[in-house]
């Protein structure tokens, strides 16, 4: 295993005091893995919560700053992070008007945040879960009852984050948040595997030409294995999977989010987007916005994944809104 | 070799349809492999241009936009484009203030922008040329005649930018420019080969537990090749090496730039931001600014470059100002 860490065991917590160090707009407790927005909380504003393990990167604590997060808790690499660092999270955003805790829909993460949210409600704290849970690939796997939550949740935090900020109230924010993963489908696909540091041998093999398709953001299994072929091809089968799912019609206009899974270059995920392009244009869908870039990935894993939004002009304002985080900003 | 890619041929031009799906806010002349401000030209405003080979996305197309560059040609993977596409991009964004070429320092884009220059300047545009050259791991290499221009160039691509975008003549664009690469040092570290789609192979091979220090952009020979170790020890080397060609005093402000080459996750960019913190700490150097994510890459290389600028105030000026790029942006 070759990787840019000083040990396994110190990967998260050497991440979180590079972040700190690289993001003064960020207020980072090392010791108890949790990234805040350093000018909260605010007062009267809606507070945006979410997290999981680690590995994702810039997921979720990249997304932490105005018009999107308030907090994320990271946990160990793909491990949840506990009830405990999910409330002081809740409880340290709070300003009042409640907290929208984000949850993929990975049984762990699940369970803490729920877990989580009776406590905070024991506080006093106001709290709103949403799930995420876009992926179409498979039902039930390793870590998921249900579908899992991948692609769609830069997206959802980003919107819902954006109505928090412009003052919508609890209920409006969680509602928004849940309408975004609605209207979301996602599908990834894998070249290689991802290697954990603290295992430090892949997670899985795949062959020399090998492929696994449908494949989630731990390394767990996908629809299928086959041979690699053209990204027309690999694409196709991608976009009509969420397509079968969630049927666009001409006229849609979708949210195009091509994300590299933390190993793949940019100029292939550029190849990829010009055959979602393709595919959309020859069904009348127009391309309203676009994501270009590795936001949701699953450490070293060489592939991508594709996550198509129904958008809305309501949808489209609130993705313009001025965002200023690590990993998306505009605006600002 | 596992890409996704449809065939290695189509793998430039592909993947510039893609942009210009993605993009709207770019012209991207697929034929000619240009990409543009879709604004442009904009009379009486300083072009930038830059180019050099595909496969180091974003870099240069990505950077096209407001207050940064107007043009961008990308060669082939890994080759120089030619003269006429040079001198395409030149003329297409004249606004009559002039052009400044971005040149980084290989023999093939020096000799091509040179003689691009000279057939503009023979159509009445003017062109001043900036070398970048901000590489202190080797002097003379497979691709160079001197130092290599890696992590400097969208440093100096956004300042000189910024400075052109507010009105600098012809002149002062330049000589921002220049300062900025003069007040830059760059040292890249190779834990994996990249592989071209061409070759379909690795360019060099590295052990199981092997780097290289010192490497280029290309895969091009770095220092010397040892077993790799934690980040801690690592980053001192390439940090001494720069701090060693160009010292920083105490008080001074860096703007730390610490790039992925490609197949490095962000997780380990953070890891190697809290090593160079530590370090300028140590020396009583501030952090200025940062950036950190892959800028500029090497195709699927795994590995990271380290960029300080030495900032003044005119500097964090510039590179606050707002930029509109599909890799960089803010304010905007």
């Amino acid at each position: 295993m070759k990787k840019l860490i000083n040990s396994p065991d110190d990967v998260v917590t050497d991440a979180l005091r590079g972040m700190a160090a690289a993001h003064p707009e960020l207020r980072v407790d090392v010791k108890n893995q949790l990234v805040y927005r350093a000018d909260g909380p605010r007062q009267g504003k809606v507070a945006l919560v979410s997290g999981g393990g680690s590995g994702h990167e810039p997921m979720h604590g990249g997304f932490v700053g105005i018009g999107m997060l308030d907090a994320a808790c990271p946990g160990a690499v793909f491990t949840s992070p506990v009830p405990d660092q999910m409330l002081a999270a809740t409880q340290g955003v709070d300003g009042g008007a409640g907290v929208v805790h984000i949850v993929k829909n990975y049984t762990g993460d699940v369970m803490n945040f729920q877990l989580a949210a009776e406590l905070a409600a024991d506080e006093g704290v106001k709290v709103e879960s949403v799930l995420v849970n876009d992926d179409v690939a498979v039902e039930d796997s390793l870590y998921t009852a249900g579908r899992r939550g991948t692609g769609a949740t830069p997206l959802v935090e980003k919107i819902a984050g954006a109505l928090a900020e412009a003052g919508g109230d609890l209920a409006s924010v969680a509602s928004v948040a849940r309408k975004v993963n609605d209207r979301s489908r996602s599908f990834g696909t894998a070249l290689t595997s991802c290697t954990t540091p603290s295992a430090g041998a892949p997670t899985f093999d795949l062959g020399e030409d090998e492929i696994e398709l449908g494949i989630g953001i731990h390394g767990e299994p996908g629809r299928v294995r086959r041979k690699i072929g053209p990204a027309s091809e690999l694409v196709e089968i991608a976009a009509s999977a969420i397509l079968e799912d969630y049927p666009f019609d001409r006229g849609d206009r979708a949210l195009v989010f091509v994300n590299g899974m933390g190993g793949t270059p940019l100029i292939e995920l550029y190849v990829v987007f010009s055959e979602v392009a393709r595919i959309l244009e020859g069904r009348g869908v127009a391309i309203g916005r676009s994501l270009v870039g590795s936001f949701v990935t699953s450490l070293d894993m060489a592939g991508y994944s594709l996550t198509l939004l129904k958008l809305d002009d309501d949808l489209e304002k609130l993705w313009d809104a001025p965002v200023k985080t690590p990993a998306l900003r505009w605006g600002t």
